[in-house]
């Protein structure tokens, strides 16, 4: 930070982000491209992406309701489901796929036509292989335990990683130790780290009252896993990048009988960040972390654009649209200002 | 259960309930008393029950809310705050008090007021044990992590145990493997169960969707922990009996932003332990984990009343005067026809 409290830092890309459809489409994404360039859009829609199709329509529309002022760009990827044709994978990539997204059956959000049997898909994860497509990963087993989920899921993991050593993987939103340890030991795995995956425990959740605004899954952990995920992060190691896996929930869905897993932080994502990484005196490994690393694993340019960055209070939104995001109404102590406008 | 699908059984007493205050009392109290004889009440409500006089008009209030139909029996409490004085014990007994309960600060519901340094307690404690009082504990450290936290508390209730040999104790709603054990080591400990602690685990809670219904204090936790409690109560041992920690919130205070712990499954429970029994081979076992060995703790006599209990299809109400039950409208295999009306 300067003399005069502003730093200037390289525009951030969103490795993992939900950005739905219809009208919740249009509320959420101009939030996250008031700040980030770049986000990798997931493909868990309904239908799902799975052919160039569904992709280039899903980009355009996600594009329009970008605003071309934004200059954002939707890094676009494909969802692997049982049964879906190998030959499909070369046409996706023309399209503009940077990776195709596994699912296991039932660990989420629209997973019920995840895969169950991995074996089934292999002829899939070797044409990526071939195509130099990024394999990204929902690493949970979903028939454990929900707080072993992570950890039961990292044989699988391991196999992969084995079995196609020219695939590059990367583990998504990483909420254990011992899946940060997985990443750090294997040479093709990357992993994305979430700001709220930096920030809660399990006792956030439920140890006062029940806070469905921080229900996601992987569900939050110990704070021995915590303490894990944010070494990762502050590390400068560059096999951990940022990804929000913001995932924004119309309210009715949110505060009912059940609430859905979801963490709604695009509107909050990078001052959350700032506040991280300043609190650990370590401003200076937000831009590996939110603009370097993940652009190197995704093979595309650093982005040119800039932001400045003020240590001046920001208070977040109450409500966007309707919706309530991560942190509503609290204050921040950086401001972001767009450097492109 | 006889050749004609039905059975005789004694009717149960619920050693551990919240009743609540107002308009709320009125609703929840008849939903015991349909089926259950006797309750302990907790001490629990807003200014809590701390004097003799307190304890009288809350009596007076649960027994007309019960109406006189029912013969319902409320067996009363205090709680034991900070600064309560030891001279109040004996007067509270003379007024009909069974036991003093104690809960550490901010473990649960109106607990902001519990006690965070138990040696200050001491001297009430002394007291309890001269008088011949039950000392019931809400066992949870809430300094540690949510998980933990059952766990964390037991080396104070050992030291109860060591320190007050004659001081007859209740760890109350037992959730881990670790309490089951202390209750079975401890000669002066004994354990309540509830449906809840029965039935779930952590995965019920937050494994698929968040179910604000299904949240309590202490948590559910790991399977092997409610396999720990099921052993427990299926195991005869006199140690371990009923106590529903039925605990009803106003829907408003469940489906919110945030949603409070408490599980109402008065409505419900025995019910719910006839079909717990009843799918362990085990019903036969079930009146003295509910009208025998909680009498004998508590040191009152064995209700005469009897229930019929029918192999028959019984519905969950789906509400209970705008509250949500635990269990709405769920289909049980036995219906409770009350022997004495």
């Amino acid at each position: 930070m300067k003399k005069n409290g502003e730093m200037a830092v390289r525009r951030p890309d969103d490795m993992h982000l939900h950005v739905r459809q219809g009208e919740l489409m249009k509320v959420v994404v101009p939030q996250t491209a008031a700040v980030f360039k770049r986000a990798i859009i997931m493909p868990n829609i309904l239908p799902p992406v799975t052919s160039a199709e569904r992709l280039e329509r899903y980009r355009e529309r996600v594009v329009a309701a970008a605003g071309s002022a934004s200059g954002f760009e939707p890094l676009m990827t494909f969802k692997i489901i049982p049964g879906l044709s190998p030959d499909v994978v070369q046409e996706l990539k023309q399209a503009g796929a940077l990776a195709g997204k596994l699912y296991p059956e039932g660990a989420t959000t629209n997973s019920e036509d995840g895969v169950s049997d991995v074996q089934t898909i292999y002829p899939v994860l070797e044409e990526m292989q071939r195509n130099d497509i990024v394999l990204s990963i929902h690493g949970e087993d979903p028939d454990v335990f929900s707080l072993d989920r992570e950890e039961a899921f990292l044989p699988t993991l391991r196999q992969f990683s084995r079995d196609f050593p020219d695939l590059r993987i990367v583990l998504e939103h990483l909420s254990s130790a011992a899946a940060v340890q997985a990443v750090a030991e294997l040479p093709n795995v990357w992993g994305t780290i979430t700001l709220h995956h930096l920030e809660l425990t399990l006792d956030d959740l439920l140890g006062g009252e029940l806070q469905p605004h921080y229900f996601c899954k992987p569900i939050v952990k110990r704070p021995s896993d915590r303490a894990a995920i944010q070494r990762a992060a502050l590390s400068g190691s560059p096999k951990y990048f940022f990804g929000s896996d913001s995932a924004p929930h119309p309210v009715d869905r949110k505060h009912a009988p059940t609430a859905r897993a979801g963490i709604f932080s695009a509107p909050v994502a990078y001052q959350g960040l700032l506040r991280f990484f300043g609190e650990h005196d370590a401003l200076e490994r937000i831009e590996g972390f939110t603009a370097v690393y993940g652009a190197d694993f995704y093979g595309v340019p650093k982005n040119g654009d800039e932001l400045v960055v003020r240590r001046q209070d920001w208070t977040a939104p109450d409500e966007v649209g309707g919706l309530v995001p991560y942190h509503a109404g609290e204050v921040f102590p950086y401001t972001v200002i767009p450097g492109w406008k």
